[in-house]
């Protein structure tokens, strides 16, 4: 009666470990700013919310197990739209958010024991999801010294092996909110062409982009339109995490009819996550451009902050609305914990995620913690004046 | 740029096999009565859809990951009350629908080459779920001369090998609407304790019991309480499938927190789903009571017709929506896409779920079909009339 081996690989959340300890400050009366986890403040659009009222069928059945058909007809005409590529239908299939869709790819394209090399620091989940489907995530390190840009080719070219099936990205990434630039999204085309593999990216964050900068699809490279699968979810960009409504997309129809495949065993993606996506979709894009706005003011305000602070490396993202910063720490874990358990500055703390646990190579993330921006400018500006206050308490406390 | 090889053991999905000929159908303007899918047509409860639309929050935000602290609570007091047994909150955790429930339990429990038992026919998706983990279902056959009950000891001892990890039954069945004795079940609980297994039990249709039989949970058997999983879900007894709200629960702690570390990889359960089934948790009893008093009503009617006909054989269900009968007709797949296709009777025509998907052995269901008892008696009356219809002209057909 014993359980799978798989499960001692299955991480415990790294975004949640300190959560008894914030539940504790809590309790104890502390207020904490929440810059752990990637769930935005905005409300979710109204009209949208609106339209799912009006919506709501007599009967709430099972959708088609690749989503209604109206759903993916408007994530096609978005992609033609924002994305730039024109695929057919069922290049389109709806699933239960982007962790859905990242089963489904990691199932279909990963025998246990096979590979997928994956930039580290990465989100923690595809650890998760690699040990569900028994396969191995080879890290490759990128370093905040070169703020977190793509490593070389060599780097990649030494880890692949027989058993390599896939490279995988997050652009613009989380945790770092780097935005990859053609250049290096074409690097990563050329290897995966010469070593046959599948290139899988998740662009969950793709409207995110700051300073004028322009998310690149890897959709719209031609020679690899065989190899390539995007992540999507509205999640992040409509600020409805809750709803679980995400996308897989590629132009493989192999791949594809397996997912379908994968699909139909699970029924259906929720039926009322889809009728407020249907209202999401039709919105008119200056909801989107005008959260963007804020999250580039809430990153100006961030980053400006963590530059003045004595010994923090803390790069410009141009993407997400995540950082990931090195304090001046032994133990940017501790740390967290300190700022839960013995810290408060008239009465308020703050909370990140520590690095740790975006990292395989953990050493490399050892102080680092990765911040969300997901609150408004003076209380990101005040999250950031707490976290000098408490670095210099720190430093003086230590031996 | 392979796939994995566990693609070519998904199957598709047998209830949807025949679509394409039903849309063909509905196109020439034929009229189909749908008994091939439990989707049932009886509204959503309108007060739980009041409270969703009273409910739903400025920001559509994750869950918690077990799902909503409040929905746990109504669980566990919903276990207390109809089930009768008392379980820690921490036995119960909300998934995507009961599908998520199995994926969850199968890749915590299955190691890649493991094996579960399971009697055939059997619910299709449990054969495509184990395709993911990649483990094995090995089927012991129940017979349709013995009402599809469940096959001796003997007969699943000599299933049982060193890989044998789990034995996992749906009660009441589908597809065959078996409701097992507490005989039955007892003898299930000293072969898992004999062999040291775990005992896998979908309840889904738990409500739907007839004739004043009562259901009996195997969560009420203390001695195999640490090796006890049931599988649940709203879909079915508030008609409710596309919230997609299921459960795992089980009093094995170690079990739980695998399942919860997976639960954390995809991040929470549809929060609009919750909200829903919030409010289908707070229905008063009789809400449930009338709805299987429909459905016993249905299956009055529908096994009535089926008795009168002439080489039909159709046990009486004694639970859930369904029920599995042998048709005098040679392919029961081919007869179904027969009516589809080629045969109407003023205008009008029937579509069933061919059996043989259900099985593993797939000769045993060739001359059966499903048959799903989800729509009113009138229109169960007259879907029967046509079936008896058209089994006379196929048989004046056949050489």
């Amino acid at each position: 009666m014993k359980l799978s081996s798989k499960v001692d690989k299955l991480p415990y959340s790294p975004i949640r470990k300190l959560v008894p300890f914030a539940e504790q400050a809590e309790k104890s009366g502390k207020k904490i700013y929440y810059l752990n986890i990637g769930q935005p403040d905005l409300p979710t659009p109204e009209p949208a919310i609106q339209f799912l009222k009006d919506n709501i069928p007599e009967v709430i059945a099972y959708s088609h197990s690749a989503g209604m058909e109206e759903l993916r007809k408007h994530f096609q005409r978005y992609y033609q739209r924002e994305v730039g590529v024109d695929l057919p239908l069922s290049a389109f299939l709806v699933t239960t958010g982007a962790s859905e869709a990242l089963i489904f790819t990691f199932s279909v394209l990963l025998n246990s024991g096979d590979e997928v090399i994956i930039p580290e620091p990465m989100y923690a989940n595809y650890i998760g999801f690699s040990a569900v489907v028994d396969a191995v995530v080879k890290p490759i390190t990128s370093r905040i010294e070169n703020g977190f840009a793509l490593p070389s080719v060599d780097e990649f070219e030494k880890l692949i092996t027989a058993r390599t099936k896939a490279i995988m990205i997050c652009n613009p990434n989380n945790p770092t909110g780097y935005l990859y630039s053609e250049e290096e999204l074409r690097q990563l085309a050329e290897i995966v062409k010469k070593h046959d593999l599948w290139l899988i990216v998740d662009e969950v964050y793709r409207e995110f982009t700051f300073d004028g900068r322009k998310h690149i699809s890897v959709l719209t490279f031609d020679d690899i339109r065989d190899r390539t699968i995007v992540i999507d979810s509205v999640s992040k960009r409509y600020s409805a995490c809750g709803a679980r409504i995400g996308l897989v997309v590629s132009a493989n129809e192999q791949f594809m009819d397996a997912v379908l495949r994968m699909a139909q065993a699970r029924l259906s993606p929720p039926t009322l996550g889809q009728i407020l996506s249907l209202g999401l979709l039709q919105l008119p894009d200056d909801v989107i451009k005008s959260m963007v706005k804020q999250y580039e003011q809430r990153r100006n305000v961030t980053i400006a902050e963590l530059q003045k602070m004595e010994g923090v490396i803390a790069p410009t993202p141009s993407g997400a609305f995540y950082t990931v910063v090195e304090l001046p720490v032994d133990d940017a874990e501790e740390f967290s914990k300190w700022l839960l358990t013995d810290f408060d500055y008239e009465g308020e703390t703050v909370m990140f995620a520590p690095a740790g646990g975006f990292y395989i190579n953990r050493e490399y993330g050892k102080r680092q913690v990765r911040i969300a921006f997901v609150l408004e400018t003076d209380k990101m500006q005040r999250a950031m004046h707490i976290l000098s206050v408490a670095l210099e308490k720190y430093r003086v406390m230590q031996p």
